[in-house]
């Protein structure tokens, strides 16, 4: 018996993910912008998957835009944006647990002058919201907060910072990395309260190399990537359908947020009561985290040694996130959180194809490794 | 019977490409970052496509990066060439015919403050090597030339940009984008001399969502999608591997490039004998062009009547190319063709699994436009 508790690192392509692109490669492969039949047809299979994401999201059609990652989805917002408001102020304000997709485009343009403040976490990964106030001026002309944290599941104030910008006359437009959060909690514009929202496909159980940005307003930003004109210029670059249209068929898949959140939260809570006492353990994820993602330490442990452990019985699982390969997670770092925690956390993420058999094995998994290797701390 | 002559815009994905994606989606779906036993067996599938992909190119692994499509290899080599080389100089050459996702960075720059020098083709769409050695400067710090016109097919002096700026001590980057050169040419850094060198999948029969850049050095250019760091640092996002598998499996198949070329010469040669004497006919692709590419003008029938009326018969063509939907083509205007030409000139595009009955189809259908429809003008 294997386990996958990774999913917040990437998810298998759900049954109907899979048929979408298998469509796509042996029926509708044209190039959606060939005006010939072939090209008609995959065109309207485009419309199809956009329809099907835009349902997800809660938005018009008008306003969602494909890219090729939820990576090349950040980078457009951030540059993009900056690009069209940088004559009305020299302040970006985000925080210090983003993405590096988010973080790494950002520190670009602190290098070029930028001033850039970024949040620091509480030691359960939140934001202040009256550090967020404090943050915000008449001269900050974005804002960038993602709506979960991909290493430890917590939810981020971004629905503040709307009255706060209002309240300061900042012209600020508002990003919103929801890539951990599409699909686990409601992602829609009603829900989460930006400008600018960027999704994936892969965190979703569609393929690898799709992601998606919703922009309220189309010209909020300039594009990035430059070419053909795709995508009404905000993406250009021949659509790839494959993966876009398995985005489509695994949005189709996940609307009913709250049943799996549930299913979900039941799996989570097995876990956590089945490991909470055992010597050892800490648990780093807040109380109210999304379901989806626990974030512990086995101390004494270390990180990818635990990840070998675990792998050893089929179980995987991650040490910090799949995006920073051999780095102490900055993360919990801003979380203040003790090296020996740190240096020994794990992140386990589920999704809704996880069984309690898996979890069973799973919580076994870490008994023993929490007894054989665990240091004796508490 | 339907024929596809539209390889141009993009090709039916081969059956090693579907099945190397199809096992993507199955089995080796981790995320090649992640450190468990199924990350690792993603990432040995990774390394075993960049192989192959380069194995085509004549390239080390070390200097070919994945990218997520043609256009952002483009994106990618040309913003990022300017960000490493903007000290050095102020000018950029490149060519008036170039793809949109090599001319609309260029634009980018310009609107910036960059001069830029644009080589006209003439009427072949061919570029004189003398205007080239005069645009270049000792201020040039990049040039951007194809290899192969997308819409014509003729081939462009690439390899005499080397001498030349060694000539006028122009410190500048070499790139050639060999989107459509890839396969259909020799494309290694002996056969073309450039510093950087772009390719895109869906055009050798992979899967639309992967592209390809070769650096000869690898710090020549700055990153342009930052973020998680993959592929070095040189392109972040979590891989595209249904795509880039695909990628490898084609290019493992197209290895006999001299054998496809002279199978598709044979179907060109058929095709071009059995229309020349047909009335209200002109060949826009000058002799030596590729032999994939044929562009043809039936006078007096408009282009985008031409591809419904050869839709109408099952066969599948192109109005110019398939990124600049309903404008009239910039590469035949920069031609110098009279405006009869241009408004009705169609882009036949072959591949390795073009049939001559195919062909027979294609003849048969052109032969009835051009009676029915064409004007009396020869």
């Amino acid at each position: 018996m294997t386990a996958y508790f990774d999913n917040s690192a990437t998810t298998k392509p759900c049954k109907e993910a899979v048929e979408a692109a298998t469509k796509a490669m042996l029926e509708y492969w044209a190039n959606p912008s060939s005006l010939h039949e072939a090209g008609c047809v995959a065109s309207s299979e485009l419309r199809k998957a956009r329809k099907k994401v835009c349902r997800l999201l809660g938005v018009s059609e008008d306003n969602f835009f494909f890219t090729s990652s939820g990576t090349a989805a950040n980078n457009t917002a951030i540059f993009g944006a900056f690009e069209k408001m940088k004559r009305q102020g020299n302040r970006i304000v985000t925080t210090a647990i983003e993405h590096p997709s988010v973080s790494e485009p950002i520190k670009k343009l602190e290098a070029s002058g930028v001033e850039v403040i970024r949040l620091m976490p509480d030691k359960n990964g939140k934001i202040d919201e009256k550090e967020l106030f404090d943050s915000i001026n008449e001269k900050t002309i974005f804002v960038s907060m993602m709506a979960v944290n991909n290493e430890v599941g917590s939810i981020l104030p971004v629905n503040s910072i709307r009255s706060i910008i209002k309240a300061k006359n900042s012209p600020a437009i508002i990003h919103s990395d929801c890539v951990q959060a599409l699909s686990k909690i409601p992602v829609t514009p009603k829900t989460i309260d930006a400008d600018i929202i960027t999704v994936s496909g892969h965190k979703i159980h569609a393929l690898k190399g799709v992601g998606g940005i919703y922009l309220k307003n189309t010209n909020i930003i300039k594009p990035y990537i430059l070419g053909g004109g795709q995508e009404k210029n905000i993406h250009s670059g021949t659509e790839a359908t494959p993966a876009i249209f398995s985005f489509g068929a695994a949005a189709e898949k996940c609307m009913d947020i709250k049943k799996n959140q549930d299913y979900v939260k039941s799996l989570k809570e097995k876990f956590l009561n089945g490991i909470r006492d055992l010597p050892n353990i800490e648990i780093n994820s807040p109380d109210d985290a999304i379901p989806y993602i626990a974030n512990i330490s086995i101390i004494g442990l270390p990180s990818q040694p635990a990840v070998n452990f675990m792998s050893s019985k089929g179980i995987s699982i991650s040490a910090g996130s799949a995006c920073k390969t051999g780095h102490r997670s900055s993360v919990l770092t801003a979380m203040g959180l003790s090296p020996e925690t740190i240096d020994s956390a794990v992140r386990i993420s589920f999704s809704r194809y996880n069984t309690t058999q898996e979890v069973d094995l799973l919580i076994e998994a870490v008994k023993e490794a929490s007894l054989k290797y665990g240091k004796k701390y508490k």
